[in-house]
């Protein structure tokens, strides 16, 4: 485990390694592992999602906030943020987990993001954990425009496109992988003119695509 | 409005009062009104409770933590909370929505609690909220046993009184009111050997039966 990596990537130092270590490693590995960390982590990132929406937008009805939370917090960009820490390298897992493609599931990958929210709130305080969020969350807070539908990254990247006049990509399914009630779709987004071939995965085709689109315009950007 | 009487209650003394006086104002009244309070609130209490059963309780798992958390976080439990800090006398409500009650409606008053948790915030900290919920649910958080259903008030009413060979408590409909779609119900729990006469109200017989042998319970303790 590569943990300054890591904890570089999360701008955050632990005091206490064992607790990078239990939300890295999933129920399949050992114990203690990083159930209880995902379970404080949901319940900080939701709160601290909250207080920002609260604090940037201060006009905002509960109802707009609520939907802008529930966007947030989802597993899809859970999913995109573990991508971008590049967590799945560092997960721990059981054997039969490991060879099923567990270290690239969705699920467990949003978890382990949750997990170390948990940790750094448990090796230090709530504002380190409430900072940890703010910046792993940053661009898209920043993103967002109230009272306007948050544009997902396939429509985001086609109008960044658009605008300047360059080619629109082309997304093609590239594999499918596990058992019909935990599929993996692994698609490509390509825009061949300007060397562009990123690869996205999630548990539905649209969700594969969407990380696919989110990597093209981090690329392009 | 008898801030001062509330503020004691919540062991909170507000530097802007004006945080207070949106936290006790509903939707009906006028604006600023307490939803977008009750937004952060809600999540402030739901993430404080899973940080304190957290803490209370190393070995339980994710499962059981979040099931005593709902549990806990409910309206039924933030109505009882309301009528012990006696917010329904203090809310500022529209005429139409005080004619029909809405002072004692239990999802008002759960609002609005989570509205002052909210209100806590803002005036001061996360530090300050969190000590506030933790102040609000001490006797329920120290009545939480792991591993054991958290008992309803009427089974710990029952239990008590059985431990102590003392007369079973007597519950009775007193009145209904409200329309069809959002009905309160007003229950008496009595003991007369005792001179215990209580009631409960709430939007389900049951419920209201749970309040009164709540406050049957606080009185004999």
């Amino acid at each position: 485990m590569t943990a300054s990596r890591l904890e570089k990537a999360l701008a955050y130092t632990f005091s206490d390694s064992s607790l990078l270590q239990t939300a890295l490693t999933h129920r399949s590995h050992s114990s203690p592992h990083n159930e209880r960390l995902e379970f404080i982590g949901d319940s900080i990132l939701n709160c601290v999602i909250a207080l920002e929406l609260f604090r940037r937008f201060p006009s905002l009805a509960e109802g707009e906030m609520s939907r802008l939370r529930a966007n947030l917090v989802r597993q899809e960009t859970l999913h995109q943020i573990a991508e971008t820490l590049a967590i799945g390298t560092e997960l721990r897992l059981g054997e039969g987990e490991m060879k099923s493609g567990g270290n690239q599931r969705p699920s467990i990958l949003a978890d382990a993001v949750e997990a170390l929210i948990g940790a750094v709130h448990q090796d230090s305080s709530f504002d380190h954990a409430s900072r940890l969020v703010v910046g792993l969350y940053k661009e898209r807070l920043d993103a967002v425009v109230p009272g306007q539908q948050i544009k997902d990254p396939k429509t985001r990247l086609q109008e960044y496109l658009q605008g300047r006049r360059m080619p629109l990509p082309k997304y093609s399914l590239m594999q499918t992988s596990g058992e019909a009630h935990a599929q993996n779709f692994c698609v490509a987004c390509e825009i061949p003119s300007l060397r562009i071939n990123t690869q996205g995965i999630g548990q539905s085709r649209r969700a594969a695509e969407q990380m696919a689109a989110e990597k093209a315009l981090e690329t392009l950007k």
